[in-house]
């Protein structure tokens, strides 16, 4: 609804990137310059938040912190996992929810995060509009995974896959530096889909990637793992470099984290708790071939290493967060923004507005085809794709040699 | 001895480090400018290269290529582990070295390593001057272990701190985002010396540290860890940051790796491949709290993290293989390069030569008085000493938004 006057609300959910805060930073800014937003919120800790009524009052940061949100990896807000019922199922959360929107007169609301956040800002966005409750809602994608449904990529992607590149070409000149065999795997995240561990293919197009990628969209198979090491190995003065998603699993749909024994915890979504599965496999090829491996997970650094980030994903991250407010103050609601990539060499982005529904729980898989070399290559296609998201340098304003990363005040806003 | 002519030879040994080709850099720059040396020659994988005849010619190689080393990790002439015996017992390997610098008239060797590697420089040193052989041979230092005696800082190690204290940093931030209890173990490098793992506390100078640091300089005892991490837990909202040396060890000097569980192999200096013990403690707290963990190895990172090396260092390590240069050229031999740092509160070093014998062999820990907090914080002595080390940026040459790191022809020199 368009000349709606009121409270904006900002939350985020679920896993942080390293530019998440870049969303933040442009919803603050753009919310603060708006006559139609009254007053400009941040939600603790995501939908909890605003269930417990903890709003951070942003109209008492200084400007400069904001800008520095840019460069700040972790939802600066906290985060939550927190699975909304279905309303039809129990509606005591939907209800609150109204309830404080109303008590605190908020008429924008932004949700910052993957599928599962996506699915609970469309749940709430339905709720309102059935209620006959006058808010713009729009969904901010944020996603490491790149899984998001309808946009070109995910904010958050680009600085992963820039880590993880940078990264994979610094570890294959130090695997491979000593004269006796050697066998590295490295652990990307990535349940369903491999658009993390695909990225090891943008150090392969510098010449110090992986010689071996393998991704959860094809089936593993460990005595054809076993096999494919060994020929690289043969090929290659008896050294391999592996990239393998956390979520790799076999022809049955068994994760090998799984198989190779580690029963791993779930989450609140019920999703395994993954990680481990290169040290495993490192395992597996000494015991099969007696060379030194070594099994290395990337864990947490290739979604909090803001110091690599990819300044186009800052930029168009920060632009994501301005983009939604602006729609939302145009009259937009129920909708998720996203990227749409113009045609033609040049790299170049549009900014979209997709209907929430359609976000919301559905997965983007790295295409079929770009796997290539059975099951063990990724296309140049994916090069084509990746490598404009990655350019740009972070710059990151450093204090004494280390980031200086944003201090908010956080001053609560008194409960009504 | 003075006014020696003749061939230069440069090798590389030990673990690299994310800087220690600016060493290579300044060897190759300042033997290439100099008069009295007739070739410049970098040995492939260390003291295997001299005794296998495999030189690569530097003067084959671009100046742009040799200067981009500067950013370029992991020992660009290839590394070795390989202990030489001692001459009174078997000197077969001594005399083909002494009959290899005789063919190619090397009268320049330099040993780029840590503590290992200087043994082995030193021992060289000693059986050419036994010999009656002219050569003039120096040390150059490198270890991100920081552990060599007899100098202010070992090249390398301040750029391994800064990639752990940046990481740290941001793996704070990360760590923290949910409202639930969260306990992270970080794993450094560092088998008996605690440096890497105290420059955990320069993240803390920054408030996004460690709330508890472990070094292999004070004894561990697991009970009292457990009681710790629910100390810090209760205090601070069951969130909970460690950083652990891989080589902390029981009050009897038994790993804490192998007494949790995982039997270590061991390298060729008889020194245990450590690694493991963060997950194995995350593990532990796990158990004991219920509450969610997560342990980090920051594996080969820490030492070929590149893109995130102090520019000090940089330019430090690039002078300390000059100064080994001019240093032999004017006549010095038997000596291992060395910073000094000058009194004052500005940060300043000067170079200075250090007896090989006193080099090799002796390790140098942190100073006991410097663990704090009854074992688990490091006192502002070190961050007076660190801080100064991790200052500028490493000024990474990039190409397609990744690093472009040194492409050396490595033209083989026709043996004789």
């Amino acid at each position: 609804m368009k000349g709606l006057k009121g409270a904006l609300v900002f939350a985020q959910s679920g896993g942080p990137t390293s530019v998440i805060n870049a969303s933040a930073a442009g919803v603050f800014i753009e919310g603060l310059k708006s006559k139609n937003v009254t007053a400009v919120y941040g939600a603790a800790h995501g939908i909890r938040g605003i269930l417990d009524e903890e709003f951070y009052d942003i109209s008492k940061e200084d400007i400069k912190e904001l800008k520095l949100l840019k460069n700040t990896p972790s939802s600066a807000m906290g985060s939550v996992r927190y699975k909304l019922k279905d309303a039809s199922v129990d509606d005591t959360d939907y209800k609150k929810i109204l309830e404080v929107f109303k008590k605190y007169n908020v008429r924008y609301f932004f949700y910052n995060g993957g599928n599962d956040s996506m699915d609970t800002c469309n749940k709430i966005s339905k709720y309102m509009a059935k209620s006959g409750y006058d808010i713009n809602v729009i969904g901010v994608p944020k996603t490491i995974d790149n899984d998001l449904f309808g946009t070109d990529h995910c904010p958050g992607f680009a600085s992963a896959a820039k880590y993880i590149s940078t990264t994979i070409m610094e570890i294959n000149l130090d695997a491979k530096v000593y004269d006796t065999p050697m066998v590295c795997v490295i652990e990307c995240m990535g349940r369903n889909a491999g658009w993390l561990t695909a990225s090891a293919a943008l150090a392969n197009y510098k010449g110090l990637g992986a010689d071996l990628i393998y991704l959860p969209e094809a089936d593993f198979n460990i005595d054809k793992f076993i096999e494919d090491v060994k020929g690289v190995c043969a090929k290659n003065n008896n050294k391999c470099i592996i990239a393998v998603s956390e979520g790799i699993h076999d022809d049955k749909g068994q994760l090998i984290v799984e198989s190779l024994g580690q029963a791993g915890a779930r989450d609140s979504f019920g999703h395994a708790q993954l990680g481990g599965v290169a040290s495993q496999l490192a395992n597996l090829i000494k015991e099969k071939t007696g060379f030194k491996t070594r099994g290395i997970e990337l864990s947490l650094m290739q979604r909090c290493g803001a110091h690599c980030a990819s300044g186009t994903d800052i930029e168009e991250t920060f632009r994501a967060g301005r983009e939604a407010v602006k729609a939302a103050v145009n009259g937009e609601t129920d909708k998720m923004v996203c990227y749409e990539r113009k045609a033609g060499d040049k790299y170049e982005i549009e900014y979209k507005l997709l209907p929430l529904e359609l976000a919301a729980n559905t997965e983007k898989q790295v295409p079929k085809e770009w796997i290539i070399n059975d099951g063990t290559g990724i296309s140049d296609e994916f090069i084509k794709y990746a490598l404009p998201l990655i350019q740009g340098d972070c710059g990151m304003v450093k204090e004494d040699g280390l980031p200086r990363f944003a201090k908010l005040k956080k001053v609560l806003v008194p409960k009504k």
